[in-house]
């Protein structure tokens, strides 16, 4: 697959802490600024559109490929996780990234960890909800990731809105010399957000899975209609989906709670037969509770 | 008080975190390192032999002067803990400090966290048993400070043995980008380990308190003689200290568990009537169970 033709461009790949260590010193040394986008591959436009922002923002940009075991629950599809880290290389390169950081599980993880990170109320929503221990597997990896490359940004996409929410209080919270960049969802042209899941869809569920979208849509007119949203966007998935909903939420953002004020977001996750899909709105509201 | 007789020199004393931003990135523009001494204040020799240490290694050294409200229990000594920021500026001055970081609560903790660290396993033990929640309070002050200070090394004591043991995990978990270096412990000359906390010892209990070092020594003995050091100094400490024993325990170290092999730490806490003291022994040992 030939998806991104920017001329091809020198880029180094790195999978050990040891070399990493050596060339952020050596940027840092040189004055340049650094941009991080952290992924676990399998890249598609989504990713790219980060490397895009990271390019215009920093002098060098880093991306992270690392499919993270501590973020996977033992049923999760850890082992199946798409992964090619030849044809990832080319697309990031072509997109002009400077180095791919893709480290081995033993490399990010020599021994079992003493110290926790836990992301708390925040993960008691959405995902979180249904993913225990997910999160805090996230903040492990991004910690380590944020220590280990020392950014000046680090690029995340708002499809996973509650990821970008946790690690945006992580940062707010623990002062992190960093500051956090959002990047938009971006969609397939029938509305499809993309997704290195979305390779597991079957044609059928493929064609389906636009609805996801379309509910959201729906859901943020009910929201600003004071009609009950999670209600119409139910009886809408159920009937135009043959994937199990797994939820629809209304909740304030950033903060994941349910006063209501500011910007809203809606948020959902439909299991398909092999691939689980997410997607939000977030749009601003009169104060509702 | 004049203890440190080694001519004054200019200390910038700095509050906020947009003037210690200011700083850390100009200092870092010039490529100069940081050490970094975080100290509750009420300095005492102990705190002053951890700048000698962080001149000798850095350009520049920062010493933060907090007393952290995360880390005291409700019925602990927060409020009356021992504060002189005037006395402390003349002592860190004379040691030869560049910069005083001494922040207000609000400062440092402008909002309630969403994301939460503990220390696991490693606070089940020792201070950590007895002082629930103490050392996830610490564990947060450091890290803020590190992402704020950003320092090249950092400077504990010894003195605070656990503690050190639980930020060596923290930075080693979580791959910070700094090393930290152990401070042996600063005694009196009969024995007591200075303490900020020393000077709420009543006169009688000020002449018992050596006895804390000799009953660490004696259960060193025991230990290397393969007798019961805890009930050899437990016996002791009852003869000879007015104040209540809190703990006496012996680890292994630094992975405080009691599978003692390698590196042996023999540590205990006594209560007296106004203040809490703790002290401890690290000594190789033969391996045992």
């Amino acid at each position: 697959m030939a998806f991104f033709p920017r001329g091809e461009k020198y880029l180094e790949i790195i999978t050990t802490l040891k070399d990493l260590k050596a060339w952020v010193q050596t940027t840092k040394q040189q004055g340049d600024s650094i941009g991080l986008v952290p992924t676990m591959g399998f890249l598609h436009e989504g990713h790219i559109s980060l490397v895009d922002m990271a390019k215009a923002e920093n002098a060098k940009v880093v991306m992270s490929i690392f499919v993270n075991p501590a973020q996977f629950g033992p049923n999760e599809d850890f082992d199946r996780y798409p992964r090619d880290l030849e044809r990832d290389s080319k697309l990031a390169a072509a997109a002009g990234t400077d180095v791919i950081f893709a480290p081995s599980a033993e490399e990010m993880y020599p021994r079992e960890s003493h110290i926790q990170l836990s992301a708390g109320p925040l993960a008691n929503v959405l995902c979180g909800a249904k993913r225990p221990g997910h999160f805090d597997g996230v903040l492990k990896v991004v910690t380590k990731l944020f220590h280990l490359v020392q950014p000046d940004r680090a690029y995340f996409g708002q499809k996973d809105a509650q990821q970008l929410a946790i690690i945006e209080s992580l940062v707010e919270d623990f002062n992190f010399p960093l500051a956090i960049r959002r990047g938009e969802t971006v969609r397939e042209e029938d509305g499809l957000a993309k997704s290195s899941r979305n390779v597991y869809l079957s044609e059928t569920e493929r064609q389906e899975a636009p609805h996801l979208r379309k509910a959201l849509l729906l859901g943020e007119q009910a929201v600003l209609s004071n009609e009950d949203a999670v209600q119409s966007m139910t009886a809408y998935l159920e009937r135009e989906v043959s994937g199990k909903i797994d939820y629809i939420e209304l909740l304030s953002y950033p903060d994941l709670d349910h006063n209501v004020q500011g910007l809203a977001i809606l948020a959902l996750a439909v299991q398909f037969e092999k691939a689980r899909l997410i997607d939000n709105i977030i749009f601003p509201i009169e104060g509702k509770n």
